[in-house]
């Protein structure tokens, strides 16, 4: 692998165990284990079991739910790395929370992943890479530097692999428009988004009425996350009334709040597939490649 | 009231909607409402429904039980409220988490308090209102004034007005024995505090066999928190065999976590008495008096 860092030393966080020694393993990087628990009231307490002293160290850390105490947890390994020495912290955060309002709706509101991202530089982050933030332009606004980057490919090879090639690639709607046209160029089976439209009577949010080319064709819906899953489970109803063989939902980020899947597979889904960036059963890709290259460079 | 500082306006934070609401009537200061929700994946949004420009502001917002969740909501009032123009923020704190541990024992472990705290100051927070704190010196090292005020007197005082006057004031440790000293000064029944001992050959921690001037009296037991109830469990059932009376347990933090309540209850106490510093249903005192003193004093 060209340009390794091999002098970085890699952190799992409580929340990643399994993918952050993935990610060394790939890097051939030393680790540092740590030790945490959780007192019977639910604080939380985390020991590193060596030395950082003067070292680059990454934090593997994704703030899926519940989030307030993944980013707990994460506040106190960075500030407690840069505690003991370490030169600079960089945070791996697969799955970013509070990411998905990119700006102040409504006066008064909080624009809660801009105190989040001030908090993790006291905390003592230095840079922050993340896996499909759900918008990106919040990452520009960090007071250091933050990047995505993008599992959609990864995902489409797993289908391509599974001899989905030639399947149609659906966004659920047109914020996701790109991770369809990402997934086309692997799969070479078409691909088109929703359209959502707002009832101008009852201002009820609905899909226009587009048609796809999916009769007697495998689709896939590639979505970033599936939170409660209403706009998966639409989707994949709309592609089996238009004729669709097999239907997958994609996603990095797989929350599956509350009865998501059973609501996704009732309408007709053969199978969610999703990442490692939030760990679930149906997390059959793992980011770690991706995070093991973004680590990899120099200039992560 | 003396030095009323008028011009306070009051916020209460979703942990403690209740108490705030009895401090600014108190006070008779204005409040800004919160408009809080949770959303369906368990992420916090807020929202401040008044202007608090060029204004000092109180947030009252304990820290029990979820701890992560209820203090993410603090730094996001309090940095909602700085980015809103706020002057000053006091943060009021009744219960605050993470202050069990006072040093760092072991090499390479967290002070996960003094990491809270430098995470409340990038909040915006400029000064902390606690209630009995476990731990009095970890308050001296954080990055603002803070200060912990003792409800100790009005649990006393409550017990007194239930008509127990002498009744014995029992510590249920030595760390905690200033607050038997403090109720013996309101009931006036005599005090004592128990010993903790390790056990030279197995390492287990027991107590002395103190003998205490409780036979048929009645006696409570005083202590800061209650968590799992162990200790208060064991205190009451030495205090029964002693030949006490009735024996209470009162606490300032009831946490009572698992079966922290029946555990003491059927060790043989007659009831529980908390304050609202940690609402519950034992939480019989109010701690609102002592807040607005706190901050009706021009400099809380």
């Amino acid at each position: 692998m060209r340009g390794v860092n091999n002098k970085m030393l890699l952190i799992s966080g409580p929340a990643l165990q399994e993918l952050g020694k993935n990610v060394a393993e790939l890097l051939k990087t030393n680790t540092v284990n740590v030790v945490f628990k959780r007192f019977p009231d639910g604080e939380n307490y985390v020991r590193l079991e060596g030395s950082v002293k003067n070292e680059e160290v990454a934090i593997v850390q994704t703030t899926s739910p519940p989030q307030d105490t993944h980013l707990l947890q994460l506040f106190l390994l960075a500030d407690l790395a840069k505690d003991l020495g370490a030169k600079k912290v960089t945070a791996v955060v697969p799955y970013l929370a509070y990411s998905r309002q990119d700006k102040r709706f409504l006066p008064g509101e909080a624009w809660s992943i801009e105190t989040i991202a001030k908090l993790m530089k006291t905390a003592g982050v230095d840079q922050l890479v993340t896996i499909n933030v759900h918008a990106n332009e919040i990452l520009k606004k960090f007071p250091f530097p933050a990047k995505s980057i993008s599992a959609m490919p990864l995902l489409a090879e797993y289908f391509k692999k599974m001899g989905l090639e030639g399947a149609f690639a659906l966004a659920p709607d047109e914020g996701a428009k790109e991770y369809a046209i990402v997934a086309d160029r692997i799969l070479h089976g078409g691909y088109g988004w929703r359209h959502k439209m707002r009832d101008r009577y009852t201002g009820e949010i609905g899909f226009r009425n587009d048609k796809f080319d999916v009769k007697g064709k495998d689709a896939i819906i590639f979505d970033d996350i599936i939170s409660t899953g209403g706009t998966t489970a639409a989707a994949v109803k709309m592609l089996k009334n238009q004729g669709a063989k097999r239907v997958y939902s994609a996603c990095v980020h797989p929350l599956l709040i509350g009865d998501a899947e059973k609501r996704i597979l009732e309408n007709g889904a053969e199978a969610i597939v999703g990442t490692d960036c939030v760990p679930s059963h149906v997390s059959k890709v793992s980011v770690a490649p991706l995070i093991a290259d973004a680590l990899g460079k120099k200039e992560a």
